[in-house]
């Protein structure tokens, strides 16, 4: 089953294997470092054992809703471990898997209910907070796991069991008489039942899904209802607004993005694929809209969302703090899940842009190089002592921002290990008769397409250079639309085919081929690759007088251990060249960017801590500097970073 | 009673009458409408009646330590008053006050004990937490309100009532056997208590302060033994260090000014009242290293104190963020405390040149112009929608950061009041035969000193414009040395004696006129007050590459309604004009500062949210610029404001 063969589609993972490259390297600290340091965390904090009913479990005193949403970790890590287990066979894995499931099965109550924490610890409980406990958000994170373990594995198990559950929710929740007209407060089933949907062909589940959007927002409040049923009063959501959780209005009425940015990503991404299967042109509408204010007003250069901690979300356009950004790393990942579903409704290179800024900067940046470190805020900027997050760092102690072996709340390392596993799928999109190409990275491709089954094999070095080859194998000639995607960021760019020009102008971020494939056929691409000087909206207030680096797809950062401390007196000239150079010793071998720069800074300082500038005399001294990829600071010696750098 | 002679001591309050300029208008205002406006809230908040302990009150559900420090608020109320009927007859006034001054007698326990919450919400509380419930901090204002309504009345009650409970205190907490070994969670009581030395005589007093001082940060700790009392655990101290409170060691060891900035501050000015009548070199030396931390490391250019709002305090050195600055209006007027009796222990001008910044720029911000609204933070950048200290702002709806009527914690509006009813005693220090000039403003003041009485009658227009005239009047010659402070801000200046040049270099801050002074001896200054650039010290990473503008005491701020919104974009160029010119008709008459400046904007902007610079193509438009006085800033349409402008 797949969406309605108008649209492209993800080619699925099965299709494709990650070769080599940046991806590649990810992939294997994925498998042999984060996948196994995430299920030690998962035992160690009692997300594996909360299955095994027979221990009884007392309400926690603190950090109540944390123990609620237990499942979606552990299910998140079950489809990165799917993922991994699809390319990679691990038996040891692979029981931790089985030995899960089976507790997974003895845990499911007669009905089909399947919740550790409603089941064993607040059972009376049981589906009367929709709004802030998280329980068809479990359901979701859960079913997804489920979907992914039985397709990577043949074990149908898992996915039945959640199927159960699934078919339970589905009689509770609904619009008949006698059912619940609610919806969870944290987007996520919707867009796991689209894939029940694609995976069985069970059309209910994805009238579920679509019940789940339409109902969300309308008047009265289902949220107002449950708390008046719980004898509170609706006005004391601590929260303070629905807006937090995309449920103040219904989803066609809403015109920016806003509230929690993991919740909206997720949404939205829900609604995509409600538009992509219904044709629904007011919806469709409206993910645009949304999208478009989102990408326009309320996104860092990173592909981080949401500057705010209080809300982990959005605030107001051009509102981008720096140093404060919350950018929590699931909210990237929300965003290329939205971005590549907005490709399918709309194809168009624009989503892919901005998926690849998210993939390439704030998603990897959520992971360390070791494979076990993690951030769950991604700041543009950073500073000793300063951690803005934790309230009382830079008084108790000095204590650096930098990635966490774990987290109370612990959303993102598996979030961020389930993309990575299944990175092979943003790579391609396939229709009966194209295939758009949207990432570049090392990789062998099979495609069945309506004129006959193909290959491709990529070889690059992307993303720290722009040359990419593709070499066509095919049993036969075969005719389709070959379209290779030009990212937003290439000014300029080179394609051969069989060693011949082939000047075509893109459309809509893509060049078109259409001919007869043949065995052997080779592309050259070659996007050009400067650094670029970027520069923020003019009502970014704190960007201002500033440029980012960029590179291809990748944001940089200084340094202080490559560039010294008071990173906020460099300045780069106008003028300055700025030369990217491949180190190869560092992380494996990263492109970073060199080039003269100006510290401007009085040579002594011999006043007050004010004092008029003329007395201070600063003076400028040339410095070379050196600025890293974004997504690998924070891997050495702690001390200052920085992505919007002075310029003049 | 006054401290030991050999050091200055401030002018006392019945000596000088503010006659006019800015602080009279400020002193009209606080009259007619801020101390009114202080009672009604004071009313309507409960805090008059709660001193009716007829009136059985339940222990709140919510803020409870709020309700703890009711008393202190009240207490500054009646501080504030009593400046004010110290210098004009207000019936109503008195009344309100005499009317309180019977509650609080008929509140007083047989024991002496006077505490509203803890006689009448939970009496079986009393004195189990130091730490955190701020019984002796209520004490301390009652006590200096008490103090300040018995001498500007002459009606002894209120001190005698004090001065009781400050007895029941002094046999319960001290160094001998029986007595509790504690001190206040939140210093204040320590100041209070040498006033009511200096009141009385009474050393006895005295020495409870400096017990208080000394015994702080001793180990083993007090707070952890009261906390075992109580059955907690000390290491589940919600601030996470005593740092919070200055008593994570002795004094005498401490290096750096740390925690909760208001605390901090009246803390410090015991030290120096301790250090200044015992002569303590130890103490001496810890005031002079604690100060130059401060001032050096970790105050805003407009004295305010305290970034960070998790402890509402101080955090590293240099760390000074604009936007987000706590900068808490009460921090600012304990520096001011501390600032002028820093001078009594060390008389040097540059802590007068503090104790003017704090006054001129945070204090007087804490204030609208009509006198009835107030900050509690002082941000040096604020932003449509943004409230920093408000979590949930720019996200509900469209708020600005602007002077509220009243807090839910109240403790800036009645300090304000007090400190501009109290502004004539920080004009002028003195000792037998020195008459130290500080601050200029219009004023008369009587001087009794070794060689006779004489009077002084300023004429200026300060801060505004740096000409200031005094008149001497004396019945006979007298012999005295005027010391007439020579800011640490300006850069030339020009002094006559009768109309003849008077040319001394100044020492410490002050130019010395020993003579036989007469009736009619007229002295000219004219302190030059261009508009100066000011830079901060280079590791102030949020300044970096800004300049504030300041001339004279007073530092300047853009606003949107004068200059249009994002004033990120405005660079005033090295080379560019600056002017002050008075505005009649703003503010009852200020300076302004005017000026070229550019806007480096694009012309358009028709990309996505970043593009790279040359694509955006900014423009450089010359525009004119006008800043005004930072502590007159939100009195006018609500926008943006900022202190730091870019410069280059």
């Amino acid at each position: 089953m797949t969406p309605r063969r108008e649209h492209p589609v993800a080619l699925p993972l099965e299709n494709i294997d990650i070769t080599g490259g940046l991806w590649g390297e990810r992939q294997t600290i994925n498998r042999d470092r984060t996948i196994p340091a995430i299920y030690r965390q998962l035992k160690a904090t009692g997300r594996i054992d909360a299955w095994d009913l027979s221990r009884k479990r007392e309400r926690p005193k603190r950090h109540t809703v944390i123990y609620m949403f237990f499942d979606s970790d552990t299910g998140k890590w079950v489809e990165a471990a799917a993922y991994s287990l699809a390319k990679h066979a691990d038996p040891v894995l692979e029981k931790q898997v089985d030995d899960l499931v089976s507790m997974v099965q003895k845990a499911q109550q007669p009905d089909g209910y399947l919740n550790t924490y409603f089941t064993n610890v607040e059972p009376d409980k049981r589906w009367t907070n929709l709004r802030d406990w998280h329980e068809l958000y479990n359901a979701g994170h859960l079913l997804e796991g489920a979907v992914a373990y039985s397709k990577a594995t043949g074990k149908p198990a898992l996915q039945d069991i959640l199927t159960r559950y699934i078919d339970h929710i589905a009689e509770r929740f609904g619009p008949d008489e006698g059912q619940r007209h609610g919806y969870c407060g944290h987007p996520e089933i919707e867009l796991a039942l689209v894939r029940l949907y694609y995976a069985t062909g069970e059309r209910r589940y994805f009238d579920l899904a679509k019940y789940f959007i339409d109902e969300r927002g309308k008047q009265p409040s289902y949220f107002d209802m449950e708390a008046r049923e719980r004898g509170e009063d609706p006005a004391d959501f601590w929260a303070e607004t629905y807006r937090y959780c995309q449920a103040h209005q219904p989803i066609r009425e809403q015109q920016t993005a806003t509230g929690h940015s993991v919740r909206a990503g997720y949404l939205y991404a829900g609604v995509a694929d409600i538009a992509i299967e219904t044709g629904d042109a007011a919806l469709t509408e409206t993910a645009k809209r949304l999208w478009d204010d989102l990408t326009t007003h309320q996104m860092y250069i990173t592909g981080g969302l949401g500057p705010a901690r209080s809300n982990e979300g959005f605030t107001f356009a051009y509102d981008l703090p720096n140093e404060t950004a919350y950018a929590e790393t699931c909210a990237s990942i929300s965003l290329a899940f939205w971005a590549q579903r907005m490709f399918h409704l709309d194809p168009d290179g624009r989503y892919i842009d901005v998926m690849e800024r998210a993939l390439y900067n704030t998603i990897l940046a959520g992971c360390s190089w070791d494979g076990e470190h993690f951030f769950y805020a991604n700041p543009l900027a950073s500073y000793p002592n300063v951690n803005p997050h934790e309230p009382f760092s830079g008084i108790t102690s000095a204590r650096h921002f930098r990635r966490e072996e774990w987290f109370l709340c612990p959303c993102c390392p598996p979030n961020y290990s389930r993309v990575v596993g299944s990175i092979g799928t943003y790579l391609y999109s396939t229709t009966a008769d194209t295939i758009y190409t949207h990432l570049y990275n090392d990789s062998r491709a099979h495609f069945a397409l309506s004129g006959g089954e193909v290959q491709i094999a990529q070889q690059t070095n992307y993303p720290w250079d722009g040359e990419i080859r593709l070499s066509i194998q095919a049993a036969q000639p075969t005719a389709f639309d070959l379209a290779l995607r030009i990212p937003g960021w290439c000014r300029s760019y080179r394609l051969s085919l069989n060693g011949a020009p082939f000047e075509t102008a893109p459309s809509q971020g893509y060049v078109h081929i259409r001919r007869q494939w043949r065995e052997g056929d080779q592309i050259a691409l070659t996007l050009d690759m400067p650094v670029e000087r970027m520069m923020a909206h003019p009502q970014v207030r704190e960007d201002a007088g500033r440029i980012a680096l960029q590179r291809g797809p990748v944001v940089y950062c200084l340094e202080e251990v490559d560039n010294g401390a008071n990173l906020a007196n460099l300045t780069i000239p106008h003028s300055s060249a700025l030369t990217a150079v491949m180190d190869p010793d560092l992380f494996g071998g990263v492109s970073v960017i060199t080039g003269e720069a100006v510290r401007i800074e009085p040579p002594t300082w011999s006043g007050d801590l004010y004092q008029p500038i003329d007395r201070a005399a600063p003076a400028a001294v040339p410095v070379t500097f050196r600025a890293i990829p974004y997504f690998f600071w924070a891997n050495r010696q702690p001390g200052e970073m920085r992505v919007w750098i002075r310029e003049g």
